[in-house]
């Protein structure tokens, strides 16, 4: 393999690619990434078993070849040379090595057989349709804060992706909930995904698909199966197996009754649970929400600080209620909500409660309340 | 006590004061800061036992008084008030509490009495100087990253400062070493400073000073006598205890008769020592110099991953010479160099190396080598 590429291409692709490969690999081959060189381009790709990236950027290729090479000592290497400089990367099969010149600058780096690199990418992926970009980064973000960590509930840790119905229409649904929150994030099923299976898609597949959709604008290829997820970008694509596990009957828990409905104007309401919430120590940081059509006093009360209290407006109109949430699940929620006003519709002190975007239906969250 | 006061006033004097008080606290008091309120103003003070600051504020004092609250919570309350807002606090004796209003918010928190705040700020301080904000700045920056963060050496734990002759003029010295490397930073000797004690200033008195000088533009006052330090600016004093212990006789490591002399351009040096140290692990972080007359070749070799060579031009006449650094030493001394070369005079492999900016001889480097 011998080739030539700019030092931006060849950084820009290596830091998607890098970024999946695990710190510590007791398989010494998975500390690495696989290059391909042919055709007037370089492919790199990295995996770490469950996940693989893949990215293809053009190169001037001099000289086909594959090999692999440590993946995180390779990306610094390339995010320290000059800026706009050339970088020729060069490999000498029987030495073993990949040697890389960069103006005045050369480094020579162990490599590893192409043929020990795992391949995850097999299989077949029957549904496929393609999502806008925006509205693929909306799903995520609106739903990935209330994904588990809970090791346990291990079909938590994901997003719950799937076809549903909602009034009637056809909806592509990401769903996560940690037990205490659940956040429903839908969109128009995209053409394509009419009978695509549930699927649960892990954490850190959510987290690099993240990045992936943060520097483009062009639509999202998806494609599904039962154990797999694939996103097509222009130039990348990441593979991921999903989780083995049934989610839970979430619709059950998403309150259907509550009447005691309060709007209220989203900024103040954060600055005033975020101000409130000072004064409780970092565990138990619950505030007390007194609500009643004269407005909304947020308190909160630590035995060893003292104490706090603020007025929101809000309308309202039912009978008063006093109820408690964690300040910080509280400000997650509030954070989703773009509009200027955020809905609460509660039952009482003990039920979860509702929370939307006054003027978007298309999120819901349900937050469990706290005993304060 | 009762008083009305800006919030950007008092949390621009919060930030600094609340930064010395310590996180765990097993004395309660040392959580709180002291403030009282009369003549117009209000003063806040916080110490952790070793250091104090104590900051002056204009506030509309409606009721003098003294109470002690806790601080990193009244900072942080603060901090998430509305900007532009006015803050009034007022106490409760009987309840022992302060009060904070504005606008729509109520925080109540714990005081403790006033009487038991430690005071810190006792003694006399004979030796009284100025010293230039940004000449401190300079002193401070130049020689902190030196400093010794083993405990057991604690007297290296700290910025010597104290007056000596250089050159036969008489000068302020600051000095750090770890054993590994040493700074020697000097500015002429302030009037009032003749006479002062050799004095070992900590580290963590250095970092709050620091934050202190970043704001400043007219010239620090600085007391000083055996056992503590005083640094005076408009509305703020810094009082710390020294550390008591005796810096070593640095001078003798200082080498005098290094006549291998390189003088290289230090942005080029700089990058290239960092690209090159890339390929080596975490722990020995060691580069190689050859320096011959036809230019410096930077190389170094990791056992897992490779090797790595660059080429930087320099001016060198004297015999070729192989010598090793610890790059991270390497690339902090360079740091400091403000100058577009660096001069580098060296003996042999195994001998301490001088560093000094090419056209700077007020600033000072020794680095010993490593094996390579």
């Amino acid at each position: 393999m011998k080739l030539t590429i700019e030092r931006a291409a060849l950084l820009r692709a290596l830091a998607h690619v890098q970024s999946v490969v695990e710190r510590r690999n007791t398989i010494p081959i998975l500390s690495n990434l696989l290059m391909r060189a042919e055709n007037g381009e370089i492919s790199l790709a990295a995996t770490d078993m469950d996940i693989e990236i893949v990215e293809t950027v053009p190169a001037e290729v001099l000289r086909a070849g594959t090999t692999t090479v440590p993946a995180h000592t390779l990306y610094d290497i390339v995010r320290k040379l000059r800026d706009g400089s050339q970088v020729q990367l060069e490999t000498d099969g029987l030495k073993g090595t990949l040697t890389l010149r960069s103006s005045r600058s050369t480094f020579t780096l162990a490599t590893l057989p192409a043929e020990d690199f795992p391949a995850l990418s097999g299989g077949e992926l029957p549904h496929r349709f393609s999502v806008a970009a925006d509205a693929l980064r909306r799903l995520v973000d609106r739903s990935r804060f209330a994904i588990s960590t809970e090791e346990t509930r291990y079909y938590l840790n994901g997003i719950y992706l799937h076809a549903a119905q909602s009034s009637d229409l056809p909806v592509l649904r990401a769903v996560a909930t940690d037990g205490h929150r659940l956040a429903r994030v839908e969109m128009p099923l995209p053409e394509g995904a009419q009978g695509m299976p549930g699927v649960i898609v892990p954490r850190k597949t959510v987290n690099e698909l993240r990045k992936l959709i943060e520097e483009v604008g062009a639509p999202v290829g998806i494609g599904v199966s039962e154990a797999k997820i694939r996103f097509s970008f222009e130039g990348a694509t990441l593979t991921s197996k999903l989780i083995d596990g049934s989610f839970p009957e979430y619709e059950r828990v998403i309150p259907q009754q509550n009447d005691k409905v309060m709007d209220v104007p989203r900024q103040p309401f954060f600055e005033a649970v975020d101000r409130v919430s000072t004064i409780t120590s970092d565990k138990a940081r619950a505030v007390k929400l007194h609500i009643a059509p004269k407005g909304l006093v947020l308190s909160a009360t630590s035995a060893d600080t003292g104490t706090a209290q603020e007025e929101v407006e809000v309308t309202y109109s039912a009978a008063p209620i006093e109820i408690g949430f964690n300040a910080r699940y509280l400000l997650d929620i509030l954070q989703q909500i773009e509009g200027d006003d955020a809905r609460f519709a509660m039952a009482d002190a003990g039920s979860p409660t509702l929370v939307q975007d006054s003027q978007d239906a298309s999120a819901l969250y349900v937050l469990m309340p706290m005993r304060v």
